[in-house]
């Protein structure tokens, strides 16, 4: 069984060649630029695209990334679908080439489901796949997703599948709901919450780190807060991060972790994004550079 | 180029097998059943737990549905996914083997999508598909998909793809959203409501017919009213029909329907639903069917 992940991931913004096709070669540079800068990848997150892009494109790129030397013991992608055939499939592929783990929506397109029909699905899909070295970590994300874990369903998933629920990343940005997971002390249940800004408040309570989409742009800083979280300058740290966070997030997140990645690596190509999504403009792509720059904010070997 | 379509179709409930597997023979009988009481095949839709089945499943069950000798010219497969990948290769089978339309939701993962955004999406999917035949129906239902179309953007794509933007489902449930559309009075642009309770009002004001759930259980009483909306007891018909629905809504919309089919033709399989969804209990679904009956309500040649 994998050993279960703690630390700072990244959920990987993907890159697309002209015509909208996944591009491969660099997905796997910056995987490896990321593991440079001790950062785990959570390919196929909502950062990703993930949702844009057919089961038959993800599986693609996961086996691209295995064949090319990525670990896969820093990977945890993304294999929650709407449909539980899609799900089974690309979770045990993922399985089967020795991701540590993997990210877990519920399915998301019927609202207003019971918690009694998330569970069944969860089990379905731990059942099907059948492996024991599947390590599921639940990704709760009800801004986007809508549907989301109530604390006592992730209580029922744990009692029932104690081997396989290995923990969850809490992007609903509301500490209390992270506060109430962690107060259940479940025996070696990974709690990450989805935003760096919450990082050190996590640690404080026993918390396992960050999968934030801002480790895409600024990875070294928030991994030195989570390996000092201990440290006198913590809160300080804790501000600075914040302070890049907000410039990031005064613009469409995802375009703007893009414009980011090409403005500092000089790559143009990485603007590119799959409908419905919309690039960022060139205005406000080089405001964001700005300021990010004015707070000495650099990418260190992109 | 395909007719446009108009009256009244069914999105169609799926069954499935002991193992949640689609069953394309029980599937075809359904729709051989639901030709017969004159009422159109919008499979794949919502209600057809479409957003629980993966683009091989789906691609699978209408090449079985045309082998069996369905008419393909009565077909209007739900075939908008999150991916603009599946929705190409879904969209393009559907009218190479000859469907009359498609019904497409727009990507519905990423919230708070721009109207430019969307654009880009249905002028992605029309130029990759590049098919003459290809004639879109857009699916409007907010309540779920979160995401829907402006009236503005449909204008934009109705001027841009006049021969393939050929109308549109709304299961908004607010009456003005619809009545803005009609009042635009596009060329051949067929509205559909997403419920018969608004068939009356959608037909006498240049609406094309509805497209609904409880088509899949009253079928002919809901094409009745279609065929004669012009009658004198034509508000009548409408409060009966409005009465059928009201019994079947009082429970989950989707169980409660397969709960009806099965307690009217006798097949228990029908009572199966994927996860995230949960069959109707036996005692909720032997009170439905009560209610029904109570209506004088029957299913013939079911």
């Amino acid at each position: 069984m994998p050993n279960r992940l703690s630390g700072v991931l990244s959920p990987i913004v993907t890159p697309f060649t002209n015509d909208l096709a996944p591009d491969a070669d660099r997905l796997i540079a910056q995987c490896q630029w990321l593991l440079s800068q001790n950062v785990g990848l959570a390919v196929f997150g909502t950062n990703s695209e993930a949702n844009s892009l057919s089961i038959g494109e993800k599986i693609e790129l996961l086996d691209r990334l295995k064949e090319a030397g990525v670990d896969t013991e820093r990977m945890m992608p993304g294999t929650g679908c709407c449909a539980l055939s899609d799900t089974v499939e690309l979770t045990a592929h993922a399985v089967q080439m020795g991701c540590a783990g993997t990210l877990m929506l519920p399915p998301f397109y019927y609202k207003g489901v019971s918690d009694d029909g998330i569970y069944a699905n969860f089990a379905e899909v731990i059942e099907r796949v059948g492996n024991s070295d599947l390590q599921i970590y639940l990704y709760h994300i009800p801004p986007i997703a809508q549907v989301g874990f109530s604390v006592d369903l992730i209580e029922r998933l744990i009692t029932d599948y104690p081997d396989t629920i290995a923990g969850i990343k809490d992007s609903s940005g509301d500490w209390d709901n992270t506060h109430a997971m962690l107060e259940r002390k479940w025996d070696d249940f990974r709690i990450f919450v989805g935003s760096e800004s919450f990082l050190l408040t996590n640690m404080r309570n026993g918390g396992a780190g960050c999968i934030s989409a801002t480790a895409n742009v600024n990875p070294a800083a928030i991994d030195h807060l989570y390996q000092h979280w201990q440290a006198d300058d913590a809160d300080a740290k804790q501000q600075s991060l914040n302070n890049i966070r907000e410039a990031v997030m005064a613009y469409p997140m995802i375009p703007a972790l893009k414009a980011t990645v090409a403005e500092f690596s000089g790559e143009d190509a990485w603007r590119t994004v799959r409908p419905p999504l919309v690039a960022l403009d060139r205005d406000s792509s080089g405001r964001l550079a700005e300021s990010l720059r004015c707070q000495s904010f650099e990418m260190p070997g992109l």
